[in-house]
């Protein structure tokens, strides 16, 4: 009944002692509450927005629905842990492709650890996080039959520079997706995923307009997870592409400021997507 | 023909060793280069950008006009040293009112020195920057006859909490501005400095704008700056409220990034600064 998900681009894995995410065929998602305050913190925060009234509708839809916590038999098999019962993002979609940007330059805020800080502030001058005001922290994309799933080292693509950010946007709406860099993406699917008045961009620049406004909460170190397949766009089935935001062990209360470390990186993705929707041949 | 100018709420003043600008009749101000590689690279700032034709001149109105540099007497007699000589942007006013608001959560960037890098993580961590995305510098106000002018001291606005600079934000605008805790500001002239077709805020809006869209350059620890005065208010002058960017000794290649840094924080100072005109008396 529970399984491990086909499809994961980021975040912890089941292995190395560290639970992973489980799925079921009813369009759950279970993620581990992690034991420190991160996963207190993820709790507190579905458990509040939740039942906010003070979240529209509209930017409801961009949060994965909250089914309360559920024990249950851990990945490894170590007896039974609690997890978040979420929306299964991707359990719908037929060969999905997966992207997840982590917004915002800084990952740390006023009242974090000292250690914590020090370990952000390396990290991110290790990666273009502070360059971009995001980073992409992994993808796959399903190319086309001789070139079937790619799916780059995470590793390597965090710690991707600003111009290979940039060919890696561009590569996740292409057909022909590949490590060798001789090899130009077609941007094939960019009007069709990036574009459009239902598309990624579309999405964003709502979020974006919710973001210019509230003051309720700060997202530090959370993602933006971008989802589309190729049968659903070649069907033209309604189920286009589609943006959530994910990973909420670092949110705090707003206090009447608005989350402009997250906008700012938000702003900068919308900006690379929105080069990419004008001219997809560069 | 040369003197220290009347007013003056930031920035490096004379005193201590220390160089503080100049001002003539002719509407020049005179900034001391500084020696270390600040000075090389504000004046580098100034020489591209006064010449670089992507800038529009509905936002290259919002700079300084630069008049090249100017060996001069310095204001502590100490000899010639060099100056950039700027648009003096108070001089044509009677009794300006002046807000200096440091933009961006970070001062710091990639390419940054590890002492500065330090230094600039201490200061914002005493500061409400990190949370506010932007600080107030420094301010003066020309209150009534009773109030006069005033000019709270820097080092308390500067460290001055969300709340504060919120309620600062609103002295600015006020015909009570004061220290004391139980004079509520009247907020008077906030519809008139803030709002309007022409105000503050519909000029923070068109500067946001270009910063959505610019990856020429990113302002680290660069400055908005407010000028108004009741006299050109009152007359219905055409010299309304007026912003000008000011400080570019850390403005670095943008490399194709939007300044997210600069945008996030320039967002948090208008949603304060709408949140004033919408609601002038809370």
């Amino acid at each position: 009944m529970f399984k491990v998900p086909d499809y994961q681009v980021a975040g912890h894995q089941a292995g190395g002692g560290k639970l992973g995410p489980l799925v079921d065929d009813s369009g759950h998602f279970y993620k581990p509450l992690q034991s420190d305050e991160r996963g207190s913190q993820e709790l507190a925060f579905y458990t509040a927005f939740s039942t906010d009234t003070r979240i529209p509708d509209h930017i409801r839809k961009f949060f994965p629905v909250f089914h309360g916590t559920k024990l249950l038999e851990a990945s490894d098999g170590s007896g039974l842990s609690p997890h978040l019962a979420l929306e299964d993002i991707v359990s719908s979609r037929i060969n999905p492709c997966i992207l997840d940007a982590k917004i915002g330059a800084r990952r740390w805020y006023q009242q974090a650890a000292e250690d914590y800080l020090q370990r952000c502030l390396k990290k991110d001058r290790e990666t273009a996080s502070l360059e971009l005001g995001f980073r992409i922290s992994g993808l796959q994309v399903h190319g086309n039959k001789e070139t079937g799933v790619w799916k780059p080292d995470r590793t390597v693509i965090q710690r991707g520079s600003v111009d290979e950010t940039k060919l890696t946007l561009r590569k996740f709406v292409s057909s022909n997706p590949s490590t060798d860099s001789d090899i130009k993406p077609d941007c094939c699917f960019a009007s069709t995923v990036y574009g459009g008045c239902n598309g990624i961009l579309a999405q964003l620049l709502v979020l974006k307009s919710w973001f210019e406004e509230q003051t309720i909460y700060h997202f530090y170190s959370c993602s933006v997870m971008m989802v589309y397949d190729k049968e659903s766009l070649q069907q033209g089935k309604k189920q286009g592409a589609q943006i959530k935001l994910v990973d909420f062990a670092h949110v705090i209360d707003g206090k009447g400021v608005i989350d402009h470390n997250f906008l700012g990186g938000l702003c900068s993705l919308i900006r690379m997507i929105s080069e990419i929707v004008t001219d997809p041949s560069t």
